[in-house]
Formats: C-alpha cells, sequence, structure tokens
C-alpha cells in the first residue's frame, strides 16, 4: 500500500491510494498517519477496509482545498535519524574515508514538510545543498534488536527524502554537523509512505535529483556501504527507535559540494527528486 | 511560578507550587505543561488562578499513585538543542579549545525521563556519564531574532538537564557526538519549569552534582563562554525555535572524562544534581 496525507500544512487527513492510484480517504479508520497508526495494526485495518471497497475518494472529502496539496506521509515523527556518508560515491566524491561504522545524526523533526513544499534558503547562507536519499519509517518499538530479520520486521516501510543541508553551517562554523541540518523546511518527505511488500528489492532502488532540469545525482542503494536491516539492526544498539520514526540513510554522489562547480542553491532553483518505486518530490526555493 | 508535572511516565498531571511549597493542579487551566500551554497564555492563566485561590491541591486529584513520581516538567517537546563546551572550565579539564561559537547539537526528545527517574546504562557502554546543566524552555516561535532583548522575550523559564552522555559512543565511534547522546533515559529533566521572575540572576547559578554522594561537579553560570540570551539568539539564526523546545546550555567541569581516575558511572550508581532555585534531581543507574 501507499499511505499519503493530504490537505494543509498541520491539517492533513489520512489517505491511501487505491489500485488505480485514485488518493482515497482513511478518516474512518484513523485520524492520521503517525506512530500510533502504525503500531496498532493500522496497516492491516486500512488493507482490510482497501479490499472490502469501503473507503470514499478522498476528494469527496477534500473539496474546500484548491490545487491539493500532498503532506508529509507520516506525521511529525519523534525523532529523524540521519547516516552520513553511507554511500561508496558519495564518500569518494566529498573526499572523505569511508566510515568503518554508520556515522549517525538526529535532525529535528519539525524541520519536516511536504515534498511539493518550498524549501527557504537560511538567511546568510551560501552553500545550501541537496541531497536525495531513501528514508525509512519505523512500524514497532526497536531495542537492541538481535539480528537483520528482526530489522526487518521493525520497519513499516519507504520514502523519499530530500537532506537539505547548509554546508558552511554543517562544517565550517564549529563542531557539528546538526547546525547546518536543523533549518527551517530542510526535510521535505515523502510523497508516499510505501509497505515493504510494494518495494521490489531496496538494496537496488534507483535514485535521482535534478537542479532545475539537470541531472545532478543519480545514483542506486546498491552502492550503499552500510544496507537498510544493518542500519535499524545498529541504531537499535544506541537508542530506541519507535512507531513513526524516520531514518534517512545517506545520499549518492553529485552534491553542490562535490561537484566541479559547486553551485549551491539559490532562490527559484527548482529540485526535482525521484526514488524507484516511491514516486516524485518538487520544491522550489526560497529566500527565508 | 514553578510549573511541574506530577504522575506516572506518559500520564503526567499539570501542577503549579503554591506559596507554601504544596503543589496544586492546574487541570482545570490545561491539560498540559506544553508548547501550547506556554505560547497561549497559559502562564498568565495560571498565575491568576493561583493568585485568586482557585487551585485545590495536587494530592486531591492523585490519590492514586503512591510515592507519587514528579515528571519531566514540560510534555515531550519538539526537539532538545544541546551546546557544546560551553564552560570555560570544562573546556580547559578536556583538553578542548573554548569554541569561537556555540557548539550545536540535536538530543531526542524521547531521552527524557523525570528528574528522579532511573537511567539506563546502555549494553556495552563503558563510558556513561553525567553532565549537570541549567536548561532553557523556550516559550513563542523564535526566528532570526534581532537582539538579547528578542531573546529574553522567548524565554519561558527554566529547569535542570541531566546530559547524560556515553563517551566512547560519543568520540570513538565515528563522527558525530549525537550516537551518545541519543540513548534512552539520557536526558532526565526537572523537577520544575521555573519561570525568568524568580531567577535573580540566570548567570550567577550554581550547578552541583554528586556521584553516591561524593562532589564531582561543582560550577557556576558564571563560567559560561556564550550566555543564555545570546545562546538563544544564536540558534534563532539557523532554526526555528518552537514553545516547549528545550535548549541544555552546556556543563561545567568535573565530568568522568575530565577527571584524573576517569570513573564512569556504573549500576547502583546515584547521581544527585542541583542547581540554585531550580531543585534538586536523583536518579539511580540501571543496567539496560
Amino acid at each position: 500500500m501507499k499511505f499519503l496525507r493530504i490537505g494543509p500544512l498541520g491539517a492533513e487527513r489520512p489517505a491511501v491510494l487505491g489500485d488505480d492510484g485514485t488518493p482515497l480517504d482513511l478518516s474512518a479508520i484513523t485520524p492520521d498517519i503517525d506512530g500510533a497508526f502504525l503500531s496498532d495494526s493500522g496497516v492491516e485495518r486500512a488493507r482490510a477496509a482497501l479490499g472490502a471497497g469501503d473507503l470514499p475518494p478522498a476528494a469527496d472529502v477534500d473539496t474546500a482545498t484548491p490545487g491539493r496539496r500532498v503532506g508529509a506521509p507520516i506525521a511529525t515523527p519523534g525523532k529523524i535519524i540521519g547516516i552520513g556518508l553511507n554511500y561508496t560515491d558519495h564518500a569518494a566524491a566529498t573526499g572523505a574515508e569511508p566510515p568503518v561504522e554508520p556515522i549517525v545524526f538526529i535532525k529535528p523533526s519539525d524541520t519536516i514538510v511536504g515534498p511539493d513544499d518550498d524549501v527557504l534558503i537560511p538567511r546568510g547562507s551560501s552553500k545550501t545543498d541537496h541531497e536525495v536519499e531513501l528514508a525509512v519509517v519505523i512500524g514497532r518499538t526497536a531495542r537492541y534488536l538481535e539480528n537483520l530479520g528482526a530489522a526487518a520486521d521493525a520497519i513499516a516501510g519507504y520514502t523519499i527524502a530530500n537532506d537539505v543541508t547548509e554546508r558552511e553551517f554543517q562544517l565550517e562554523r564549529g563542531g557539528q554537523w546538526d547546525k547546518g541540518k536543523s533549518c527551517e523546511t530542510f526535510t521535505p518527505l515523502g510523497p508516499w509512505l510505501v509497505t515493504p511488500d510494494e518495494v521490489d528489492d531496496v538494496a537496488a532502488l534507483g535514485l535521482r535529483l535534478r537542479v532545475n532540469g539537470a541531472p545532478v545525482q543519480d545514483g542506486t542503494t546498491k552502492d550503499m556501504i552500510f544496507g537498510v536491516q544493518h542500519i535499524v539492526w545498529y541504531l537499535s544498539q544506541f537508542m530506541a527507535l519507535r512507531p513513526g520514526d524516520v531514518i534517512i540513510t545517506g545520499t549518492p554522489a553529485g552534491v553542490a559540494m562535490g561537484r566541479p562547480d559547486r553551485s549551491f542553491l539559490r532562490p527559484g532553483d527548482v529540485m526535482e527528486l525521484e526514488v524507484d518505486g516511491l514516486g516524485r518530490q518538487r520544491q522550489r526555493l526560497v529566500a527565508a
């Protein structure tokens, strides 16, 4: 299934795509797509209602919103966990040694916006950069997982993230990456939360990002240094993973910082992202 | 005023201390002490009810809980923002150069526990360490604040944080500090959210931490490299601060990592923390 949230920011309604791609309203099943929904058999209840043909088109309940907005596919999670330098080609392009174990950072959840919302370039920024990533959404509480099978069981699904990053704030302003990862609107997420049964091979998904129509990132999850299940298992040794938490798993080569021209993002630029089977995003850059 | 939350984890009820130190029930004023309460004139409504003598003792509504538990004084915030190496004596003791601008990291909100709850030593940990800190709670949305006065206006109050940190995970396991800051129960917070009018001089508060009765940290906010208002102003240039967000402002010297014996925390150890005017905490260490 493909879950999504439709409506104005902060007032999204839950929906699921029908077989023909029509968004169907899930309000009768759950008030939102969130950790409680994922951990309380929400996916199974939605699957049953979808199979029974019980769900009305989302349009019927959403006529008040012209140019219908798609929000992030999960309500504000407890935490976003980022994995750094997790693609062989990205590590090589940025001149960094490949990590011997996952590099972990935390990104504030309130940076999340919808897949097609504007992204704000912070005041004083000259190095705002993009990172197309596969995002993993956790479906059940996970602590000290014993093996990769248990890690797979903890995954509710996948979506696309743009891990927008200000490189000067991240690398040249003292100490920790988080300063360049926490700016408002810096985590477009969506359009859909895709359940694992609909993803053929999460270790062989193409990821692409274009800026103003020009392809800049064109990678594959085959080049991940640490795979999705290893990451979930690994993180559970250090922290409690909770339903609705989001893990962004690193970006392939092609970010502005690693390109010869180092052409960082400017107001008016447009980013388009896609990951095989997970849909597309499109964001316009706007000065904060 | 001194706000607090009383009851089992996840089911705390809001309260405020009366003039004689008795907790008074605030449920008639607000369902919780959270960002909505702080940003929607909750403090003023509580002050009026307190002045009018309208509030019943919290005991009247909490007889079901023997050995009444005090929770964190703010419901799970959107984010915790940490400031690293912010005391001259701590920076010197750990051999680090004093930072030229604040070092910023993000700590997951779900690490918060009450001021007297157990702290879990992660499996595989040999270097779990303590950090007594002054915590700042944000009362209104703040973006690109223009000056220190605007920063002061954005502060709802103060409390105590123990920024528990696993030093091996933080410093020896690749890359970013967050891996050693995100473990479950690693942010005891409380006991009270103290409004600024009850804090004489936030730049001259003593902070103390004892392990098994032995004093190990004994500092003062006079030794902060970046003061509270500067930190709030500075952070607002990089991220949106929102009501209920918590900023932990760094720790003075005396952490285990900086002591000659490097005696890290063990199961059964007891930490006691206090900050002038903000109350006391007491946590027992337990193996995860």
